[in-house]
């Protein structure tokens, strides 16, 4: 497996870059997903669950951390392109970044790319990677208070994803609640509860995601 | 209930910042601790459970985020003094945010002043507020690999809350693996296994609580 290590290009110049990144995905008729979370809400196990389910879309990954090869490993044992992407310490990826590891998993085979981006529902939410669609997890052991505390990632967000929704008798979470607070800071913001665990939920991402596809293509 | 906006000082001066704090503490006495974690840790709920158990030493509290009063209200619920800091979109509490936050709850009768930082496992890890002492909660939902994706923070922590451990049966986490792996980082961590739902294991971190109240006032 590939790891490369990456440092943040400057910032001035990262919306171009981004726009850069968009244009030529939208060329190649590559759809590039940033998912976004906390730590430990369930990227990588989505992720795997999303490539096991969906066998008709091909998927490249790169996976955003500070160090480790973990996530990767996961990736590519699911027989899907992958590289681990190390930030130097950096707490989010920019434009920049990401099409320097986009080039490491590029391929005329691949119909969604996805970063999963570093761990925290901060700094990400402020950069933008190039990606033609931006999707969060929260998951239910996080509370569904997250909205009222970092809206601008509920705000960017495309699609919100509450994950880990088997462990709903365990924790005090509304997941009614938490989307209306989500949908008060972005009214077009979709709402998946699903758990990948159980795979309850799934189907519905797997359309939308599906549906977005198309629709990038034909744009 | 008080709300103060704060942006962040100059990093260059931080350091410096943080010294003057630190002994500002020293001389009045008062152990500050930077309590840090990603977002729904649980760092809001295991105060309120120390305040309530510890009803022999005065807390202060600084609850740092991004927006929303929920957490300072709920400290404020139990009689304890505690201030909302709001940060501007910023994803860490500098020194200088620090100083100024304690300004507002500091007073004779404050044993331990707590500042819950942005919730956070990245950023937050790089800078000296001036605390006496670091704590950092992971919780079992977050999964025991976090020490090899987020090493920095458990290098910096003096103690490692592992918490929500009543939900141990619905998760795979290895709290020994866990606390091995933060050890290879920092040997000298102490690790705290608790539930600050049930109650379990909160006596040991109380215990080292006092302990460290009254190394900081001998020395």
């Amino acid at each position: 497996m590939k790891v490369i290590s990456l440092n943040a290009t400057v910032t001035a110049s990262n919306d171009r870059d981004a726009e850069a990144l968009r244009g030529e995905m939208r060329r190649e008729g590559v759809l590039l997903v940033n998912l976004m979370s906390a730590p430990g809400a369930g990227k990588t196990t989505l992720l795997s669950r999303l490539i096991g389910d969906m066998r008709d879309v091909r998927f490249a990954v790169m996976e955003a951390d500070i160090e480790s090869t973990v996530d990767a490993e996961r990736i590519e044992a699911l027989g899907a392109r992958a590289v681990q992407v190390h930030t130097g310490g950096m707490c989010h990826m920019d434009a920049g970044m990401t099409a320097r590891a986009w080039r490491e998993v590029a391929g005329k085979d691949v119909d969604i790319a996805v970063l999963e981006n570093v761990g925290n529902l901060i700094c990400p939410a402020e950069y933008d990677t190039g990606a033609g669609c931006k999707a969060m997890i929260l998951s239910v052991p996080e509370g569904d208070d997250k909205p009222l505390k970092y809206p601008l990632m509920f705000a960017e967000s495309d699609a919100l994803v509450i994950s880990k929704v088997d462990a709903l008798g365990w924790f005090d979470f509304d997941v009614e609640k938490c989307a209306a607070r989500a949908r008060r800071l972005n009214p077009d913001i979709r709402v998946f509860p699903l758990s990948a665990k159980t795979g309850e939920g799934m189907a519905a991402l797997e359309d939308w995601l599906r549906a977005r596809l198309d629709g990038w293509r034909k744009r």
